[in-house]
């Protein structure tokens, strides 16, 4: 039990320190005016994206998600989370990296239940950051937090599936360079509980995907990635490239969704820190009723509490890093769903005091908070929302005795 | 202490919310539709607000604040409170009924200080709805909670008023209907604090008067009205447009806002209502592992604790109204702070349960959760941080002993 | 909608505080110190309780309970309200004034379900405070906040009924003046769900009523009434005891307990406004790093956030009041499971930060902070938990739709 | 940065665990009911409290704390924690391995500066569990988390030392075995800031030291060791007495509470844990409404959201015990007191919600949990209240900056 990061860490958070500074915030304020001017927002990437990516990736700082795998930086869970957090300080990060959701989650997927086909085809140019990827699982009509409500079906037909149903939030899908898409959807509707679904590769050009409309969240439109929502009419796509087979969908979701959620709390740990320093530094500028901000004992104990609820998040999470680097996701469960639960609401508390510290500013776009907010508020929701694993916890914990 | 309304305001009541269910709930869509069809969406008023107006008027459903006035309905405050909730369910109804902010401010203040020329020219036209105002008192570039920071200057130069400065959130100025501004700055900064400030009217097409930007709320851009930076370079306006007299601007705003404060909360509390009822009816209808939503505890418990908060901060803001209409807007200035502290909490709280209850889609435009949110975040800072107002409710607790 | 107290409940607020001032507080200290010189602390009442109950009683400040009732002072629930609350500002006051729990609820039930040989012996001298009584409903080994939970059993045999079962949190029934007990149990388990419970009188001294223990909350004894475990075992008492009628039970209870529960919010708003001024009180007093306490941000906060809560529970008590009164307590249902779960949380917060303000002091016996608190934090059990009054509250509001 | 114990600790973990139950847990009602049926409460140590003391001796579970040093097991602050935990789970615990407050404490401060006579006379019987000691800070007078208020007179008289003064909450002092006080007071007045206070050994029979009552804590007298109100009137001491000198109070008070506090956290958590699994347990057990309380969302809502709180609480409390042992008290300043805020709050939280699944229970002597949560009440309170170590937070992050 010692609290110190590795020296391989350390440097890797040093070095990548550095490119946040030097690289990455300097650029933010270009990356939105690029969008701002292009024809429209979703027409093309901001071509400072790209210069980024390719700095990052002459510094070595390319992919260091992928734990237990030749194709990442051979980094484990426990010494990819203080990194992931760096990046989740920036909103532009996570893509400069090639560690942006849900690219990510979708490549550990290809890496484990893709055929070589699929690898070659799909995972080589997403590990390159060359095309983008969407998943595909939340549906318009039902409580998707409960998979046996999802209605898309997965039917086959002779040497193709064929997939109808309508999906939405499939983050990214809205990328010009988005070019596959992971669905889920029923193939056995009779079968048991978890064995009805199973994922399929859809590339995106496949005739009967339609994109109805691109979802704002709060009043933005995360362009040019963004939230579709997304008609599956008569899909038709090679029987082979079910995912690992049929009824396998909800393990693979179960297995997809423990990196990507810690990777969210990674990445929202290092959000909530930027807020927080933030609120600090205005805290000391600001000046009201003959004292500084910052000298006023409201603010202070704001300050005070952030620190805490931040703290206690990261050591949280950097333990379900560390178990699932120990005894696994399945065992990890109960401190995977805890940090689920727990980092996206600290995220909200810290950055909501620091639109309070900025006043008329902190709801605007003079700095990076209320967009923060809208974005992690969806969290709450994502990959499950909190109730569901409040129970989880409840359930295992209720076993005990 | 009894707590029914009497005849008139329910009979009111009634014809507002047939009016509302009428007209203007079905004419959101439509509102939103037809703003995003116009060139651009500061350009134009949707038709259908015009048309709206029109029926209002004709129910006689119009002007309906404005206590010991005669332009008004002649309520007070206690029976404009409950139609200005219902208002408050739609973010485009309080326009439909003239009774929306920052015009109601406004015009209170024309009728009070106002001279017969801007009674004639401004107040008339905006108690008609033809022209809308603005109010710029907030500035970038200092917490202007205190209003000692303020830096804005008004200069006496023979017959006239220069003005120097820099304002933003300035509501309304966005709206191409705007034509007149009341300015708060300073005439004498040496002057005893609070006699530092004075307000003039501004019309809006003065030269030097320069709209800089519109500011975004959580990526809302509140079109076609929205949120103003506006600098003022030199703008020059007869003398005779000071409003009371030099000195007198922090008395008028805090006469001003006390109306002001109490209209946003009864508005408030309507929002929080109607996203109350989106909770409950999504809640019966959502189906999760075998039963409604509405049938889980922590939805119900949500549930509950929403008509508890809803009910209190009701019943508090009616006894502000109350307050202000027997013993004045000065002796209820603790009521006052306190529902400013309690309505925009919580209707947070609620819109926020009621966002968890809807999934997806709460944080999306098919249901005005988000958009809410967005708004009412907005007045925990506005007219004064919570902060202030909590400050001011304990020094007047601390004075008792 | 008017928030005024009429003259008549205005004089007697006077009055009340009054004789508070004169009579009940200056002989807290008094009551504590004889009680403690007693052979022990249960058997007998400290002489000077006697002596301001007979100054209350000719201050013709007595029995102000009992709404819709001969036998009392003919107050409204509303009337009653904030007379109610300023006896439950000291924690002999009740009892000073013939209006404590369990007494006031067990003779609202005699004078509507008692025969005329029952009000005769029982309600004549609880109304003269000459006798006191206790209701046995909660049982030690099951959730007895389901009613069908209940396992003590009521046995016709002849002319007689036949009791068997135990109780606890049998509050008052320590007093030695304590005669009769009004005792809940089933006289038949195989009726319907809310008919299987009845109510019956027994009187104290009838042999099987044995006390197992007196039991403390939070470490205090609450003596001298105190809360009893008692044994029933066959109790045998005459078939005219039974109150109403077999199977009336459930019904009773319900009509109790919203008098009941009411009363109990009441007198919690006096605790919490009691510990808000100690707490103000000290904040002015205590000096630390240079400033008096209340001239610190975070007690100011403390204080503001107290006087909201205070203020808003109060209002909502007063109002489920008014609808007892106008619509009867069934309508008023909603509203008094509101408070009930409202008052006791908002009196448990402003208490707990007094205890904050006053240091070591606030948990010791030289303030009566944290015997409000422990008696408080029952409430929050008493009478149903709070989970099963938001579940009400919850399910009255999903039937609106 | 891994989370595992090392293998020494994890034997000593089990050992200790196993201690727990088969000694200690068994003994609880059996050192209550001895201490009841002593002539008084303050009149002697229930015997079965050395007969543990003996086993814990002789299986070397004896002097666990004091890091760095040759008198204790030679554990670090992180070895120590999780054993330090396990010992909170019972309120006799600490005493029973001689790891109780304020002994550790004041072991501490005589190893560090106390002389080689003091060592002897003083530390060795408190080293062996013969005598007791209390620590005697906190005046009842001033608010004595600023130590400049400190009241207490330490005057030189030729080769004595003669005190005057009032202190309360010196716990301990109301043992019979309690033989040694450390008291702090003022031996130069016109001296900087924080060098006006001394610390001094006070033998518990000197002439002029006064014990004026017990105080309770909530009901509780915490008998037999009680938190004492002491007068020192005009008590006489050798100057030798004085701890490593003249001025030194403040700085032995910083070193001694560091430790202090970090072993109050982690009896804190142990504390809750104890209360989590009631909770769960009785969740499991009781039924309401047809299903078990553990079955209903709520409480299971209660349980997850206990386990993430406590969880979060422990990993925080390791880190700043393993900053202790890295980088010294002083840099660990902020982490110590991050949990000082933290642990109390957190288990107030967890009791609170175990309180209300056992009902009526929950507040009785029946389970552990009301007498844990009134002394973890006073942990907000003692060594610095929440409200000073938020603002030590604040001012080190805002110096960051």
């Amino acid at each position: 039990m010692n609290f110190d990061f590795s020296p391989k860490v350390q440097e890797l958070q040093a070095r990548l320190t550095d490119f946040m500074n030097e690289v990455v915030y300097p650029n933010e304020k270009a990356y939105k005016e690029q969008l701002d001017q292009q024809e429209t927002r979703w027409s093309d990437i901001p071509p400072v994206m790209e210069e980024m990516k390719k700095k990052a990736k002459e510094a070595g700082l390319w992919n260091l998600f992928l734990p237990e795998s030749d194709h990442g930086a051979g980094l484990s869970n426990l010494e990819y989370a203080p990194l992931c957090e760096i990046m989740g300080r920036s909103f532009i990060a996570p893509e400069v990296f090639n560690c942006n959701a849900p690219d990510t989650g979708n490549m550990e997927v290809l890496v484990r239940y893709g055929k070589e086909e699929h690898k070659e085809k799909w995972l080589k140019p997403l590990l390159e950051g060359e095309i983008r990827s969407a998943f595909c699982m939340t549906e318009p009509d039902v409580a998707s937090s409960d998979a046996t409500n999802i209605q898309a079906e997965i039917r086959r037909d002779g040497d193709e599936y064929v997939i109808n149903g309508r999906k939405w939030w499939s983050s990214g899908a809205g990328d010009p360079r988005c070019k596959i898409l992971i669905v889920m959807g029923k193939t056995d509707p009779s079968a048991a509980r978890h064995e009805q679904q199973s994922m399929i590769l859809v590339p995106m050009d496949t005739p009967g995907v339609n994109v109805l409309r691109m979802l704002p969240v709060f009043g933005y439109d995360d362009a040019p990635h963004g939230h579709a929502e997304i008609e599956f009419k008569d899909v038709r796509v090679p029987a082979s490239n079910i995912l690992w087979g049929e009824g396998k969908g909800f393990a693979i979701a179960q297995g997809r969704l423990g990196p990507g959620r810690i990777h969210h709390c990674m990445r929202t740990i290092g959000a909530a820190e930027r807020a927080f320093e933030l609120m600090v530094k205005r805290a000391k500028e600001r000046v009201a009723f003959g004292k500084t901000i910052g000298e006023q004992g409201v603010v202070r104990e704001a300050i005070a509490n952030s620190r805490i609820e931040i703290e206690q998040a990261r050591l949280l999470t950097l333990k379900a890093a560390y178990m699932m680097d120990t005894v696994g996701n399945k065992v990890a469960k109960k401190e995977i769903a805890m940090i689920k639960v727990v980092a996206p609401q600290m995220a909200l508390n810290v950055i909501d005091r620091a639109i309070q510290v900025h006043g008329g500013a902190g709801v605007s776009e003079d700095f990076p908070l209320a967009y923060q907010y809208a974005g992690i508020r969806t969290l709450r929701l994502a990959d499950g929302p909190d109730e569901v694993h409040r129970e989880s916890i409840a359930k295992l914990e209720l076993r005990n005795y």
